[in-house]
């Protein structure tokens, strides 16, 4: 293990100061506030005399800090930011806290009759009544699950059944040690990223992206690479670029029916693409949600069916088109990853219910679920049918999806994303903006639309409001 | 918000530190390789060049770079440590990875057949049958329940629901705005010290104390600061003493039926323990997992009871002794909390599945609740009294628990708790040696042995084999 070199001296030292810096920011100590003496504050943090020494100093030079003969350490008062932006609104008597955010929450809470930004199944496409009936079969099978926890890396049963699908499914062998599950991929993700990215580290992103993941990976201090995808799939030369300068950790992305595009990425760029990752030791986080949803031939085989050495985490998440309430999602990865999500899991949450994993494992395991997901395609295509008919003749542009959920708009140059949805929320509609499925923050003229969570009759109404709310915007711009 | 000031850029100054000690520490950067020039890695990282040249110059000064005239800078030959202990082992082709560690989940995994290592009921002591029966009933209440999202915040029913009852129980007035609803409480513990605790804050913790919680606020960089809970609760002057020099952020604490030790801080404790986190503006985290598992009076009522301005957080996991596999904990804190905790969840997985959410509910608010409680509590006590009888004449030392899971046993000052769990394991018996409910790592003459997983013969089978195997451990000591 580590020795005290002046390597992890160094990164003790760049901890003091940053201690001391983000205390003087958070309005902890004000200015011409008396610092801990050197003295104090090693004991204190356990470091040496000379380490905290360094910090002040290197804090003085900054102007952070300034020295009274003989008395020792003050706050300088430009160094005074005022309070944390968390604690200076009212009826805020907590201690500062990280800055989380969460994009896609601030619009899926707005109220709307037609929602047309959530991209779920509506779950009067779910065989809701056979479920119901189906659940108490496996109570029956499994007495004692509600008493009993789950493994951190989840039921062996399940995870031996999916696996086996997939093996089947794409004839490839994988073992249920292989295999971890979380409560749905977003939970996947955001372990991944507790277990890979420092504060700084390079990540390569989609661009646009699932909005959750870009909220994610920033909160973990993630530096954003972004990487355009398109319907030929991804720029390599450009990925590769960036693989060479930047070294990226990881890259982080969803080939098949893409949130929010509808893109499915050639089988040729796959294979390409897991071969740079093996040579730049890049991970490649594959999340395929939407796997099994396409409405004409199926999609190529993940790019985890291309990975030889181990360099592709893969997020199936299988409840999602089935039982989406059960949250259940399988990750496969090398036994070095699943060693450290077994552990990661166990700190989140000790293991997705048990409950959670049986109900799902039977029902996935029947035969009423291959007639569901047949019945659930062709429902699907007919809503996205029915959504690009009421969307002809408004000039706005898009590639028609051969699976997945959304479709992905480009409105006209005039409109913007963010103010249509201002709009639209009056009429009762709502919709994902493009910005926010942006790394950038960019992508204003973009909109994803779902066709998934209403009904045909609520498709047209929703976007019969929707071009009204439209055309309102483009007059109030003359 | 914040302008770029000498402050935030003194942060981006030791970030930029980091960032490139951190590589050359993973190995990514080797010994004499040429490092990015000022000028590249300021682009690349969005800093000043000013900023990265003062960090370049800084670990010149350290000794983790050298510089070469007018070619640039190098690594230092001594700066490199070796590669990541992470990925020098074999068969780990992943980019290094954040290190978590997991201490409880270590020994859970050993197989014993006398689990004396487990704080959980005993599923045989659960409602099985009735609750099967049940579940099918709240399946047709909730026919979709099975396709829905729950709101990160949680189900709203649920939420009235617990909250009437914690109103009821304590007499004080909680709405169900202020409640989130978690995973269990280990993922309350793990979204808080998400929300709160940054690399080196200080933060209060019991010595012992539950040790998946040393692992979680570890994980997020805390730096401990344990404070002994004794039949008597808390030394509150040395709390003091440690909140006026210290400022912690928080305190993690379990006061009733303390896990592992079974103590109950008296109320006269609780209530002086509130008033300093008041004045020192410390967040007091109550796990309250246990309170209604009394053998013979009901505990004082939760330091929650006496807040009244916002400083404590509630964490009352009520489906341990109830359902433990639907994994629901009720979490109540001020509204700043609460806004966070619905950020952070989420982000961590998006929300508890609803139908855990609502099976909860019913059976919680069920005639036979009640029933079972009672029942629930005289077989522990029985279980409890049946261990401590066959443990004497041990000579081993505890004080007998008016509540909760577990016997702390203080061993003979000739014994250790991990070796003794060496030689027990190899008898088939597990518990939890001291060391990892000790933030510090010491308590090794004491061990957790839990009373509320195994039956009564199991009990006695368990504590004899125990025994012998501590005469072997004593013997071999000689």
């Amino acid at each position: 293990m580590k020795t005290l070199s002046a390597d992890s001296q160094s990164d003790k030292y760049a901890q003091a100061y940053h201690y001391i810096a983000d205390r003087i920011d958070r309005g902890e100590w004000g200015a011409h506030d008396k610092l801990p003496s050197v003295r104090i504050l090693a004991q204190e943090l356990g470091m040496h005399r000379l380490t905290v020494f360094r910090a002040y100093q290197m804090l003085k030079q900054n102007g952070i800090v300034y020295v009274k003969e003989k008395s020792g350490y003050y706050v300088s008062p430009s160094a005074k930011q005022g309070a944390d932006p968390f604690e200076t609104q009212a009826n805020r008597p907590v201690p500062s806290s990280n800055r989380l955010s969460n994009s896609m929450a601030s619009i899926q809470q707005k109220t709307a009759d037609y929602q047309l930004s959530q991209a779920l199944i509506d779950p009067n496409l779910l065989p809701n009544a056979y479920l119901s009936e189906y659940v108490k079969r496996v109570f029956d099978l499994y007495p004692k699950m509600i008493g009993t926890y789950s493994t951190p890396q989840g039921d062996q049963e399940l995870r031996e059944s999916l696996c086996t699908h997939i093996s089947r499914q794409f004839g490839i062998p994988v073992t249920a040690e292989a295999m971890t599950i979380t409560t749905g991929a977003q939970q996947a993700i955001d372990l991944l990223a507790r277990i890979f990215v420092r504060p700084l580290d390079a990540v390569l992103i989609e661009r646009p992206t699932y909005s959750a993941a870009i909220d994610i990976f920033r909160q973990h201090g993630a530096r954003f690479l972004p990487v355009e995808i398109g319907p030929d799939g991804y720029d390599l030369e450009r990925v590769q670029e960036l693989m060479e300068r930047c070294r990226p950790k990881l890259f982080y992305l969803n080939p098949t029916f893409h949130n929010p595009t509808g893109f499915t990425v050639p089988a040729a760029n796959r294979k390409r693409l897991v071969e740079l990752a093996e040579r730049y030791r890049c991970l490649l986080i594959e999340d395929d949600v939407f796997h099994d949803m396409y409405f004409g031939q199926p999609p190529p085989p993940p790019l985890y069916a291309y990975d030889t050495e181990g360099w592709v985490v893969y997020l199936r998440s299988f409840s999602k088109y089935v039982a989406p309430g059960l949250r259940i999602c399988g990750v496969i990865g090398s036994k070095a990853v699943t060693e450290q999500l077994a552990i990661a899991k166990a700190l989140a949450d000790n293991g997705t219910p048990l409950v959670n994993q049986k109900l799902f494992l039977h029902y996935f395991q029947s035969e009423r679920m291959i007639q569901h997901i047949e019945k659930l395609r062709t429902a699907l295509q007919l809503r996205r049918d029915v959504m690009e008919a009421e969307l002809a003749g408004t000039g706005w542009q898009w590639s028609s999806p051969n699976g997945g959920l959304n479709l992905w708009i480009r409105l006209p140059d005039s409109l913007d994303g963010s103010r249509l949805l201002e709009e639209s929320l009056r009429q009762s509609v709502s919709f994902v903006p493009g910005e926010i499925c942006d790394p950038l923050g960019q992508m204003k003229s973009f909109i994803r639309l779902s066709f998934s969570y209403m009904n045909e009759i609520h498709i047209k109404e929703g976007i019969r409001r929707l071009r009204e709310a439209a055309s309102k915007g483009m007059d109030s711009d003359r």
